[in-house]
């Protein structure tokens, strides 16, 4: 299979190296909105709007599935995608939702969701999680985690000042979803703050077995082939992604 | 007179504050736009494709003034805003030089010039500084700032880790550049920071003081009249506005 993958920037990143990891697919076109991100801050309408015309980009190339790695994209605008597109579009949002139902067999199970502004006042992960019976919900807007990431910074006084800001009253969670591709990259960081037995949700993973699940991938790729396309600065994505995933 | 203001998003209403206070102008027309917003982090190319759009929106009118409120747009886009423009474009870096260089007697002053990642690599300030016989400079991207100021978080320990990030070796300055229409908001808190002695610069009353000197301003406009624009989700922008201009 010959996938696309959109992001509104480089932290959809996290996503293609789960997919490399998993050896899934035979080529991977990534493309980043650098030029526009970072969406979690903007309006639907806004968010819909660029999503359609990252669909209109993947036609462009003959690709079989798109999978949205951005989780502001996947709450918002898959439907408008989905009306586009000619090929399946996939998203985080439901792939995080069925890969938290499938690690916690107790439906009293507590569940931080974090995210970005947009992603959390779309409520789609709280809707997609009462629908699996979960109902003992945490929900924080984090917005700040993303430009701290974009600082390069994971781990120190910052973030910590971040988290006692955000989760000041935050019970400790069984399971803490990182709805957001940048939230991985402090996964470590929430781990040591909320202790070792939360179970982190990552969006990358969580894809992977939705797609095992969905799509018969019995072929492994070793050695897929991979473009990287931007709509800014594609040399930096492209740099970016060498030292991510070790190309 | 009838201007426009034009900034990457609400921000630049700082600046219309200033402009409202010493009644300047006869209308105002402002356009942000918030479906782009932050252009800090973005590139070069980008900045201006968006700074001249920017002028085809105030061909709509019948302007005799653009005024760029960003500090990104102005270090950057002001000589290609010019090639497209029908009426004079000013910026507010060139304005923050000018009363830097007024506030301050001693030419071994030491200033600090903070400002998004793009103002900062644009070196805008710094050569126009130094043009002014000031080489005794501190410069820092201070990136985190704008998103911290978005959550509306004034003071605190969040600000005051940032500041240590970013102060860490920081010498006390003489004077203190708030290169980004955000930083006014945490203008007391850097007041308290690096002590009363630092002068602090802002754009609004820079860009006040450079105007009265290039333009004939005689009358005062005790009640011009205003109208707002944004990209995305105006009323957000004009609810935004009427509360911070007491409208």
């Amino acid at each position: 299979m010959k996938i696309g993958v959109f992001d509104s920037g480089i932290g959809g990143l996290t996503v293609v190296k789960s997919l490399l990891e998993n050896q899934l697919f035979e080529e991977i076109i990534y493309y980043g909105d650098t030029a526009r991100v970072p969406y979690g801050i903007k309006d639907k309408t806004t968010i819909i709007r660029y999503a359609i015309e990252a669909v209109e980009f993947f036609k462009n190339f003959e690709i079989d599935l798109i999978i949205v790695a951005c989780n502001t994209v996947s709450a918002y605008a898959l439907d408008e995608m989905r009306e586009v597109s000619s090929c399946p579009v996939i998203g985080v949002v439901e792939a995080g939702i069925l890969a938290t139902s499938n690690a916690l067999k107790d439906k009293n199970s507590n569940i931080l969701i974090l995210g970005t502004k947009a992603t959390i006042n779309s409520k789609a992960y709280e809707i997609g999680l009462k629908m699996e019976g979960f109902y003992n919900l945490q929900v924080k807007a984090t917005g700040l985690f993303v430009p701290i990431v974009e600082e390069e910074i994971y781990e120190g006084e910052i973030l910590d000042a971040a988290f006692k800001h955000y989760f000041n009253t935050t019970a400790t969670p069984n399971a803490i979803i990182l709805g957001c591709t940048h939230f991985p990259l402090i996964a470590q960081a929430l781990q040591n703050h909320f202790g070792k037995d939360s179970i982190l949700i990552h969006s990358g993973d969580a894809i992977v077995e939705y797609l095992e699940k969905t799509f018969n991938l019995n072929t492994k790729h070793k050695k897929p082939k991979l473009e990287f396309f931007a709509s800014e600065n594609p040399e930096a994505l492209k740099s970016i992604a060498k030292k991510w995933l070790k190309l």
